[in-house]
């Protein structure tokens, strides 16, 4: 069976704009769910899932109850692995003609040593004005940074080097059952020094995991679902259109804005690069579309559209 | 390999009187896989834990914030199987000569019909002053029950029916991987219209859904491990003494109080009646030697001790 790993961005799953209420999360994950039913027949499916609005949420949620002191970032990482998988796997039972469907916990050990923890990027969490950043940064040694006329947290965005459960995921492709994992990327760990591992307060792109895995299980293809049609050239300018099929150097050779286009535009490459495989990027209401090359963007070493 | 089945009790990982700090739980954790890992030494061990005083977190800290409804109980158990089930999953990682663990959520068919939904009587989260409690069941739909002077939410606590993940689970324990699933009992599901499933706001016991799952995977024996060192004989009186060994008709004469003991004798007997095969409960920390009918309560159709 050909063997592909979809990864879906979480604005797939909570659209911009909508309130994070339980119901709207359970209708969107109904509608990917439909989607990749179709995506998974006669294939072997491997779901990764981006969590950023709902890690944001739990830690909201935390931080409003003062009892106990809120969780660290790689446990509510974890806990959001357990609500979106849980409602994935849901969605997708019984739309799968009684094929098995797990969803798994994933780790992902990162370098202690990444340039990335030295200048912590990513953006998590809400805005706050910004003398109540400084103030949480003080207490919470929280790294900020300015977003508009406000503040954020921001953590690092290490590069994901290991998927430590990759045996038992890989045990259950080949058996046959649909597995999501690598919620939000996995939870980024680091090596202690009992030959242990300890999670870190950081955040690993969940498209770069998707394209270590899909290079990890011999996938055939690697798909990017958004809620973008495809990689547009001139994006945001009036001549923007599309981009059916490119080649990694081409792609390369452009401007993405950081934490949209660009990841999904870096992992496709490395995919591809690394692998001499494909990878498509497009929106989630197309994906077996997207996947079969008749929508979104194909990447491929020799530039051709189609799988 | 001699497969076994292990269940946590929840005030194994968080002692009573200890607060739920990210911490606290965390060396309670370690502590517990140090326990599974002597256990799993040659032999196929699934882990099952229990959930209540996190789920009760989660649910609190939900409350708190307002901007969001609080999520439903069956989102919440997942998010408490992701937190446990990487916190587990994670202090195993390097206690294990190398070979390989997997946390998986579990979801587990219930009947719709069942009575436990007429007679909502597991009591969660947090006590309430009457009026408070009157009025958090008219506005959220809660049942509820007074607990000593006030009052508690109460949700039903139906049988464990089938569980949905049970193939996934088989294929990686045959393959030699260390299991951890069905935390908090698994999240209840039941049929919808369409085809598919959707969870429900109710708590399966944990002991209950850890016996079928013994059942279900041929398991040699089921081990309940809790913070008690054994069923005891005339517990709370002068004359308590612990039971070294016995069977099922012999557990099921005795009294004991719902919501402690009740739920791992029932799983024990349940257990060692449909196999002919063994059950012990006893302490976490002599998980081993409960393990291995040195330490607990050995319960076996013949009433024997040892294994």
């Amino acid at each position: 069976m050909d063997r592909i790993v979809v990864a879906l961005g979480g604005n797939a799953l909570l659209r911009r704009g909508e309130k994070l209420e339980a119901e709207v999360q359970r209708r969107n994950v109904r509608r990917a769910a439909e989607e990749l039913a179709f995506m998974a027949r006669d294939r072997a499916l491997v779901v990764v899932h981006g969590n950023g609005p709902q890690v944001g949420l739990l830690a909201l949620q935390a931080a409003s109850y003062t009892e106990v002191a809120p969780y660290p970032l790689d446990v509510l990482g974890a806990e959001s692995e357990g609500m979106i998988g849980y409602m994935i796997e849901q969605e997708l039972t019984g739309r799968l003609g009684g094929r098995p469907v797990a969803a798994l916990l994933t780790q992902v050990a990162v370098d202690p040593n990444d340039p990335a923890f030295r200048l912590p990027s990513k953006p998590i969490g809400p805005v706050y004005p910004e003398a109540t950043a400084r103030r949480l940064a003080a207490e919470r040694g929280w790294s900020i940074a300015p977003d508009g006329g406000f503040y954020r947290r921001v953590v690092a965005s290490p590069e994901p080097r290991r998927i430590l459960g990759l045996e038992a995921i890989r045990i259950l492709v080949e058996a046959g059952v649909v597995v999501i994992c690598a919620g939000g990327g996995g939870v980024p760990v680091v090596p202690t020094e009992d030959g242990g591992i300890r999670g870190v307060e950081a955040v690993i792109d969940k498209d770069l995991t998707a394209a270590l895995l899909a290079e990890n299980l011999d996938a055939g293809g690697l798909v990017l679902l958004t809620d973008v049609a495809a990689v547009f050239a001139d994006w945001g300018t009036p001549e923007a259109r599309p981009i059916r099929s490119a080649t990694p150097q081409r792609l390369r050779a452009m401007q993405f804005a950081p934490g949209s286009m660009r990841p999904k535009v870096e992992a496709a490459c490395r995919f591809v690069e690394r692998t001499g495989r494909w990878a498509a990027i497009g929106a989630l209401q197309e994906g077996l579309a997207v996947l079969e090359g008749r929508a979104g963007t194909m990447v491929r070493a020799d530039g051709r559209d189609g799988t």
